[in-house]
């Protein structure tokens, strides 16, 4: 493994055509759930887009951002108490996970996975890119994958080899999100100084200027993720937990 | 890199003495800020609880089971909108990250650096077990580390040098939890089947002679997840969502 992989790491988002082998993709998600879950009760399911006709009805539901259009593969990964709801009725048990805490619960094992994943298929050779837009549709996306009850996408992978070398981002220094013992009361001061090298940043300033804004945080909060579409998904969001059951 | 390493990783719960060097957590968190996050908002935190007294206290938190008690660090992963909400309106700006859906963006960048951090320690050694605890106790540990509004602990690993070579568990095949193109509804047959080696594992098959019950799932159902519990700490988590400022 390359010494720098962790710290020189990018999300791809131009793919190649070339093919991932179903051998490989099959190692990986085997080799990804070894990773850590709640209670070794694996409260996840994943599921595989590759047929170009499902890909081509799952991209708009992305808003086709680009790494949506150019996958070979996307993963939707779910939080998914279903299938061990169904196992322990079936063992005379009664189940008890149509709640908030379970989902939380299914959706750290299903992000874990996603996590892991990742990793395993980037040092495969394989370039990836989380789709954030999973929950933004969620019941489109679980329509469309006919999900059941107790079933949530959480997260969604594309996968595919890179067409171009990726560039990595800046990243906060350790100092801005690290905490010691108790959570540390930063001064407006160091507020603003622990992201000028986000503010600073070229790619980020050219961002600014081209969306006609006065700061970066405005990018952000007026164009990127805006108060009302942030409030809009939550309703979509909220509404969906309540349909698959996990509201009491 | 041991190519099994995948494959074959355990969490650790039984640590022994041995400090964890500061410049080596230090690496690792810096190195795990290089994984995927929410369009490189960074919405997470990480409190470290070194400090014996703090540990102390934090410990019954997680009902002192034992890798609470033998950790040598703690580090409790936090959702974060905080920090960026600061700087966004120090910049002009008015952040709308306030809602749920902005929470479940936070929880994904805290749950994916977790697992980095995760990785990133075990391949320098180190032992790590996720302390799923964190949500039930979620408001006094909040308290605890002094966490403000718009920042919410979602992921917890006790981290130490490992006292013995830990054993990995079994999972169900890939066959159970991977569907393609469209979830899978499986027969009650195919669902008793993917379970069968988790029902046969000798460890499991003591755990359910030891708990006096008839199958494994009234071990999960009965014992170790009761609903009665579940629903208890999901009010307490959705209260502590509501009192950090994450409910419309």
């Amino acid at each position: 493994m390359n010494e720098k992989y962790f710290s020189t790491r990018a999300s791809v988002r131009d793919f190649s055509d070339r093919e991932i082998p179903s051998v490989l993709l099959e190692k990986i998600l085997e080799e990804a759930s070894h990773a850590p879950n709640t209670g070794n009760m694996q409260l996840y399911s994943v599921v595989v887009s590759r047929d170009p006709e499902m890909k081509r009805q799952l991209a708009p539901l992305h808003f086709s951002q680009p790494a949506s259009l150019k996958a070979d593969v996307i993963l939707t990964v779910c939080a998914d108490v279903c299938r061990f709801s169904r196992w322990a009725r079936l063992s005379d048990a009664d189940p008890g996970f149509d709640n908030p805490l379970s989902f939380i619960s299914a959706m750290t094992d299903a992000v874990i996975l996603a996590q892991q994943i990742t990793t395993i298929a980037e040092l495969n050779g394989l370039g990836t890119c989380y789709l954030g837009t999973v929950t933004y549709n969620a019941e489109k996306i679980s329509d469309l994958l006919r999900l059941p009850e107790l079933v949530v996408p959480v997260a969604c992978l594309a996968l595919g080899y890179p067409a171009s070398e990726p560039v990595s981002c800046e990243r906060l220094s350790t100092s801005a999100w690290v905490h010691s013992e108790t959570y540390r009361d930063d001064s407006d001061e160091r507020i603003m100084e622990e992201f000028r090298a986000k503010d600073d940043y070229v790619p980020n300033r050219r961002f600014v200027e081209e969306n006609g804004k006065k700061t970066l945080a405005q990018v952000f909060c007026d164009v990127r993720y805006p108060r009302s579409m942030n409030e809009e998904f939550s309703k979509g969001f909220v509404e969906l937990l309540r349909k698959k059951g996990f509201l009491l």
